[in-house]
């Protein structure tokens, strides 16, 4: 049986982990606060004392870090996980990065002997405790095959998309589409409301037709009562449509839809909402009262 | 048993007659072209010479009539629907006209002595042949609860939204949403396609995530092969935002996503394509020789 | 010398009549409520009962008024300017009224025997006191050739455009650039005061530059110390642009920065900012406490 | 008299240059094309084989380079401008570079003992031949005094802006305001033509009004006429846009309307007008059959 390492154990890589190790894998883990690995530990998992302590000791070894100077740091520090590669070992990242921080950890990755997949998710936590993630995986597609049985413990679906690069703009892609099916939804809940329609009617119509989403079911009710779980922050949702502008600018392609998009996160982030779930864009696309 | 009459055997309301005839219901209809009778008749349906010769004779009375235009003649010309109501018997509307033309007509069945239920639909052609529409009612309540089982003959999902306009302005507002999901979703793909990625991956990334609903799935394999299928025409969707912004208007409610959309749709108009299924407005997104 | 009649005394039509007495013209003059008429009266004015009395005694009619629903009472009243023309007398009609105002009135004439001219107006009441009106003329060109000393009287330029209609299409395709360049430079104070730069100092670059125009001078200082004169109602600015956007649609012109500066004065109209100066949409631009 | 340096003699440089020359000051040139140099030695320059044998000796040196990278080689290479330094010597980077650019220049002219001034211009070719230019300046104060007549010489207008980054961005917000008005402009020409009204009436109406400005009256006839005399590169105007969205992002500053015009000269760059004038891009706002 593979082993398998696992490296950052935060509010994703935690269930993540866990669900490796409860399908019966054995995982040996890292991650920054040592303290964070005694979940695991109890689960049956090892621990090892830096990221390059996991990746030599493990057949392929995961990671799901915070942010890209984090997948960095882990990945090319002194005793990162680069630095425990070789002989082939795999190194697979599922971290939201850009594709720049993904071709350069892939490039360290063969440098040293190893095999590179990036592989970000869409979904957020309870997807990542449910075992559902939906997995955008890209480069080394023997690592991908061999992490087959891995990759569909974390995630009901996994799609392999070509290059190092591709799965970080899948993420952008997608969630470009998010930003503007969600102001899209703010605006018609604002105008459903102005003309005195009933917002339980409006979203139980949208959910009977062509246009039901889970999105629409999940956020709905808690928008029309002024309460967002903050399951993904609006800074972030805008980070992505700033970057999604970015790329289609490299490309030439206006995205006129989007950048309008873009200016109502960028305003909701203005006025104090960036830590607030994304979908509390729709308090400042329906405020009355904003000077 | 309740006699039913049916006003208006086009796309939409042939199969919508034919199928509340098919459940056994007693059913009268009038068309303006009468041979468009005949294959009610041969299931089982009788035919009236006027308007107002089904709605003497009937329970109540349905009309799924082209535009309001239209809907204004078959109710208030002199042999029309309004000349045969009196007695409480019923007028429901399921046309799509704005709410102007439901007032006017809810004004003259009132006074004819009959009771008016406003009804428009969501859904095109094979909802309407299956019985599964969305139907937005307001208006007469008590009419509104003794047209159910004929309604729920006709649709899966019925809503009962208040007063007279009311599903005028409910079907607005759905397809202002349904028009910001569809340019989304086409930058989406056309930002794809730039950055290298196979559309058919990008389609079943969004099916298996928050994002998946049914008009993604059914119009995006036809968009990404170019073949548009004309379900709903691309001038009638950019006719809905233009009205739905002019609602917002009139709230003062800014709706700039919105307006975006419409300027891209308004593009997809001039460049010939009004005709076509909205879902043709991706074919501007993603132009790259536009002059 | 041609006898001249001017109906309508307000903000605009006191200082444009006087204008014509002062320049030794032969001046009546009717308004609504009859003390308006003591200043012209005195500066050597007569004074009729009706608009009828003043069209059926003068050679040419100018009217002011406030909106196309007083241009069209004043015009077609019993005893309204229509009801007084006759062998060739001339009415013109310098109201900013839509073209469908103005084709109406011009029928009207048309049928009664008189000669019509739509001159509607760019410039407020400062270039009314001074003289200095742009003047956007349609209509009867013989009117427009021999109104010519009365009209050069009142404004320092004015352009034949063609067809009664075409007036107040000018007027709106400039009030929307005029709408586009306020929200532009609204959005430069913002970027500006963000990144530290002092706005007298932006003010001083573009003053000095091939930017440069009598608003933003203008405009510029009152903005920056947030007062702004009600000159033009910003309410009265988003109707423009609302118009314009009209307009466009019915040709299948996509507007899309237009459009996007009207979502800007939505926003500012829905703030309270409706009667404030059309500047003070630079205040929601500027906004950073928006909810 | 202060002995000047000029480095960089391409289209700006070479007029800005003469013009110090025939102003009578003693001028030492180099650019990276010594036969660009005879115009100037044939006036009365002399010529230096090195940036840094200009500004060992010179008092202060003058610098118009056509982008970031060419300012930062022919500051920092090692007989670029810096090695020539010292002793309170002057250098002024009139070239258009971003606000990092200039940081890193000033932190290395400061190190080498010298003063720096960063001060890029508003204008293009016909100015900078008349010596017309706006110059938007900031950085060392002193510098800036002296540097006075010969910046006077260059430029009719000349504006301290603060700390080094001040011009940089100043350059961004003009150029910010300069994009909405050319599309706002743009989508007025092209809904006038569309409502039958004279281009050349429209110009004439403008010119007459508060909008009145140099660049409609220079652009508007040729915009017109289809013909765009490349003096200001589309592609250029649309990255300057791009990076005033990017300045506007990195402040949670919202910009909706310059992010329309953004996609606005997107879409023309799609359209392959990149290297037309920036005017052009009316052509992408005007055309009928984009698809």
């Amino acid at each position: 049986m593979a082993r398998l390492g696992f490296l950052g154990l935060g509010i994703m890589g935690t269930p993540m982990a866990l669900n490796l190790v409860r399908a019966g894998h054995d995982v040996t883990v890292w991650t920054r606060s040592p303290q964070k690995c005694v979940p695991l530990a109890e689960a049956g998992a090892r621990a090892a004392d830096t990221p390059a302590g996991v990746t030599s000791s493990c057949d392929m070894t995961f990671a799901m870090l915070a942010d890209p100077e984090a997948a960095r740091a882990v990945g090319l520090d002194a005793d990162g996980a680069v630095a425990g590669l070789g002989d082939g070992r795999g190194y697979c990242d599922m971290s939201t990065v850009d594709a720049d921080t993904s071709r350069t950890l892939a490039v360290a990755v063969a440098r040293a002997g190893g095999r590179f997949l990036e592989a970000p998710v869409s979904g957020t936590k309870q997807p990542a405790e449910q075992g559902t993630l939906v997995i955008l995986a890209a480069g080394d597609r023997s690592l991908y095959d061999e992490s087959g049985p891995a990759l569909d413990t974390m995630g009901k679906k996994r799609v392999f998309l070509g290059e190092v690069g591709a799965g970080a703009h899948m993420k952008l892609v997608v969630n470009m589409i998010m930003g503007g099916m969600m102001t899209a939804f703010s605006e018609g809940l604002a105008l459903a409301s102005d003309t005195g329609l009933a917002v339980p009617d409006l979203l139980e119509v949208l959910a009977a037709g062509a246009l039901a989403n889970p999105m629409f079911a999940a956020k709905g009710p808690l928008m029309a009562a002024g309460k967002t779980a903050p399951a993904f922050p609006l800074k972030h949702m805008q980070k992505d449509l700033r970057l999604a502008l970015a790329l289609g600018d490299a490309q030439a392609r206006a995205l006129p839809t989007a950048a309008a998009a873009n200016a109502v996160f960028l305003r909701a982030r203005a006025s104090g909402l960036g830590d607030s779930d994304f979908a509390a864009v729709h308090e400042v696309v329906a405020d009355r009262d904003g000077v």
